[in-house]
């Protein structure tokens, strides 16, 4: 196992399916909001899904054992973190079903061609561009704020990516869900789903989880929030149930 | 009391600082959504605050006894119903705070004036034009379908009416969600609270509740969800709360 490895890399356990990830926690390590929104995504067998900024690969290597889709691309722009995530998809013996790309979400139609995919998920950055100091060469700064790509970039490209009435599945901060609904609309991405994520049962959302369609009806259905903790420290039952364990 | 009474109507009990209420079973009576729209609204005592469609004068009634606010107008289309709604007012000795004015929201911004308010309310019809069965001339289907306003209508004259940085309330079915969205920023109110109504604690939101601010920052709060029933037919420890019993 440890021949996958370079300096200052891990492997950790995902506790599903014997699928195992590597990780540098000197860069970013993937946090509960990949996990809830590979959770919470749908895969049919027939569609093609691209996960757009995937890091480590997290959420195609999860939606592999969570989900019947077998077409998976992880899109990537940091080139050592997406040699890090194909060296984890080698790893898990997933060649033939996910495929690693070290390049530009702002680029992603030209790379790809135009609704070439059924499913496209993001997890993008949350921090607005301008809020917050930022390092564009720091890939925790990549993964947090908006200095390579933004909220627009990432929706846009969903929208060119789709195929009619594909799925758009994105988590993001329920501060920003005004904008993120005005985005969605901009490109013709209508919400169907949305799932809150609150930390404690009387605690403001922290997350919160989107589907949208690509040319879809208006009607959008406000699932049951998810729970994260029960008490100080100790996950809900739901929370154990989606990492699996 | 009985001398405010017509025919078939009934004085309810509100269970809040001794306040009743007259309604007319034949007609439309108030629902859970006033209640809790008026348990989610702030009314400072410098703030006059208009309820735009009152109905029954529900919300400016209620919000007499749950808010510091002291110069409240409900305006309503329907003359026997404001009428109502008016010796509602006068039977609580509240005609010094409430003001009921038979008119049409369409209209105003000008039977009022522009920017007259800090804070504008609103229970608004929730099915959308063209959806459903709709009769123009019964209180059922005013109340329910966009027959003589729509949400866009509710949306511009808030706006019109707020003054800058002024609240505006409302309660809608989250399906809508989308729309709300795109009216709200159409004529810049910006979403700061949102609370979600789940019936039971596994089920989706069936309404949901919003303060929105005039010419405000982009930072909404998505707060704890409120959850009505504890098990079939037994209200959470919340819902009496809101309730005042």
């Amino acid at each position: 196992m440890t021949d996958y490895l370079k300096e200052n890399e891990k492997i950790d356990d995902l506790q599903r399916c014997g699928l195992k990830i590597i990780q540098n926690p000197g860069k970013f390590c993937f946090g509960m909001d990949a996990v809830l929104l590979s959770g919470f995504m749908k895969v049919k067998r027939n569609e093609p899904a691209i996960d757009l900024g995937t890091g480590t690969g997290i959420i195609p290597i999860l939606l592999t054992a969570k989900t019947e889709g077998v077409s998976f691309t992880g899109l990537e722009i940091q080139k050592d973190m997406a040699d890090m995530a194909r060296r984890s998809v080698e790893m898990n013996g997933l060649l033939d079903k996910v495929k690693i790309v070290n390049g530009d979400i702002k680029e992603a139609d030209k790379l790809f061609g135009k609704a070439a995919f059924g499913v496209v998920s993001c997890n993008p950055p949350y921090m607005a561009k301008g809020k917050g100091k930022a390092n564009p060469e720091d890939a925790f700064s990549i993964a947090r704020h908006e200095v390579l790509v933004t909220l627009e970039d990432v929706v846009r490209q969903a929208s060119l990516l789709l195929r009619p009435l594909g799925r758009f599945y994105m988590v993001h901060r329920p501060l920003r869900l005004a904008e993120i609904f005005e985005m969605l609309n901009k490109y013709s991405l209508e919400p169907k789903r949305m799932k809150m994520v609150h930390p404690f049962i009387d605690s403001p959302a922290n997350m919160v989880l989107i589907e949208a369609v690509k040319g879809g009806g208006k009607e959008l259905i406000t699932e049951k929030p998810i729970i994260v903790y029960k008490e100080k420290g100790v996950y809900t039952d739901e929370i154990h149930e989606v990492y699996g364990y």
